[in-house]
């Protein structure tokens, strides 16, 4: 979409958004996210930021330094009503002992509609408030809409609150209709900036799929390190089309195996952990390809990674195509 | 070396071998290795074939066909006394149940020399007969000789059996003095083929340290399929120098992590085992670097893996050097 475009965009929904939801107050959930992020700044423009409630829950599974950023972004917005909800040691205590796939994505789901709720019904809005959505495109196609199966649930298009919500017809989700690059355009254009706007997706359950098998704090901080690591050196390097490494990629990030292997410190025999680093060009949600790195950039920043991250003594590249593999390893 | 100086080094061995071992047998085990199989050549080639037993143990740890290679070369060689001992039952009974790589390693040390001296003694050998060993240069250094710390355990320097010939003054270490790259021109002097010769180098332990965690027969039998496909695609691919790339790399294998990630099979969610890749450049030793492949390569590998073999649905290239890391994974 071109700046004119954009502009009547927002012109539609400002006239649509006010008509359906007049003065009433509209709840929207920020999960880090550049969906839910553009969502929010775009009912910051449209709407009176006095009806505007943004609820955001720091799980625990962030990305680093992603509340901080979230929080200063919409801030800067003029967010009046800016919930940040502290469930770190919730999240942890519900995902102990928890290894498998699908038993972890379900506590994470049901445990974000438990404090949703509650966190909602502490800020005794009246009930015919409304709930917006950062839904896009996408994520309508991989939920099933259209598609033989459903590849992985996301928690925000099917919890009991959004169904109650969206059977009363008080759901929003004003960027329903768009693809990802033009989420990121309008982000843009609406006053965010690039290091929002530009940002890789981000599963609905953090980095609890990211952390293979158990998730626990220690195991979240070695990640979230890595992590870090591996996507400032992505934006310092530039790729064949000038850009940054970043930004020729679609999605990066890093996953933390429950696996050690043998490694040598300090001339003896040691354990480290296993991490693989992903990195994916664009997808059209079916389809996905691990970007063509110089091999050279791959092993410098692996050599980062394991001189700056103690516990870590080994780095892998995955190089598999979607399918057979899916984008997230859990 | 160049040819008149492995003449004089083949000359000088039969000279000082024939006084030290004068008409008594001599045993080798064969390991399926490079280093073994040229010790084979060098006594058959020396001494009088009827001297020379060869000893093959197929721990069902062995890579794709290796048993059948390894045999028929030394039959070409004129092999006469080739045992081939049958264990692969016995070593994957004794792993059962072990994860730890520690454990791994000493229960495959322990019954490699159980299964040596019950087999050994089988063959009704005078006591007098004279062990000969396929030790090279780097084993002793990795061994603890000349370096501050012992990195790994190889069985075949340290066992009873050893140390008891070793005091009798009975062991014979032909190759002792070698560098790999010397081991390799003599061996193609002596007669064995390139594929022989050219062959990567193979851990004691076999494939038990490249299926992390505890060791199946099923998961040997994934392995040696992958690890086989690897290898190929690498003999049929050109490097930068025009040789093939398995010829440029110094090492290259599978490893089967115990690790389940999620993918996509006929549209619906499936879970398979994650499969990492190594190359390693040459290595003197103590460091080593993975080798810098054009990434198109390593992904149409990949995705010919996961095509083939069914149970991979992930495969990943370990881009960590040594150190941190170590070449093989356990």
């Amino acid at each position: 979409m071109d700046k004119i475009q954009l502009e009547q965009y927002v012109d539609e929904l400002r006239q649509s958004l006010k008509t359906r939801v007049g003065e009433n107050p509209v709840l929207l959930l920020i999960s880090g996210g550049v969906d839910s992020t553009v969502t929010g700044a775009l009912l910051l423009k449209i709407l009176n930021s006095d009806q505007v409630h943004l609820m955001y829950m720091d799980t625990g599974l962030m990305r680093k330094d992603e509340t901080i950023s979230v929080k200063s972004a919409l801030e800067k917005l003029g967010a009046k009503h800016l919930h940040i909800v502290h469930c770190e040691d919730e999240f942890l205590a519900a995902l102990k002992g928890k290894s498998e796939p699908e038993v972890k994505r379900k506590t994470i789901g049901d445990l974000f509609i438990t404090v949703q709720e509650r966190e909602t019904a502490r800020l005794g809005l009246p009930e015919n408030y409304f709930l917006a959505q950062g839904t896009i495109r996408a994520d309508l196609v991989e939920s099933g809409e259209g598609s033989p199966s459903v590849i992985k649930s996301h928690h925000n298009v099917a919890s009991p609150l959004v169904e109650a919500k969206r059977k009363a017809g008080t759901v929003i989700e004003p960027l329903a209709r768009l693809y990802k690059d033009d989420v990121r355009t309008l982000g843009l254009f609406l006053g965010l900036d690039e290091s929002i706007t530009a940002r890789h997706p981000f599963p609905g359950p953090g980095l609890a799929v990211r952390v293979l098998g158990e998730v626990t704090k220690e195991k979240c901080d070695i990640l979230r390190e890595a992590d870090a690591i591996f996507i400032e050196e992505l934006k310092r390097r530039r790729g064949p089309s000038g850009r940054s490494l970043y930004d020729e990629i679609w999605q990066a990030f890093a996953v933390l195996l429950p696996v050690r292997s043998t490694g040598i410190k300090d001339n003896a025999r040691a354990y480290g952990q296993v991490l693989a680093l992903r990195a994916i060009t664009g997808t059209d949600g079916m389809t996905a390809a691990p970007y063509l790195f110089e091999t050279r950039d791959l092993l410098e920043i692996a050599s980062r990674i394991t001189g700056s991250v103690k516990e870590i003594g080994r780095v892998t590249y995955d190089i598999s195509g979607k399918p057979p593999a899916t984008i997230e390893w859990e």
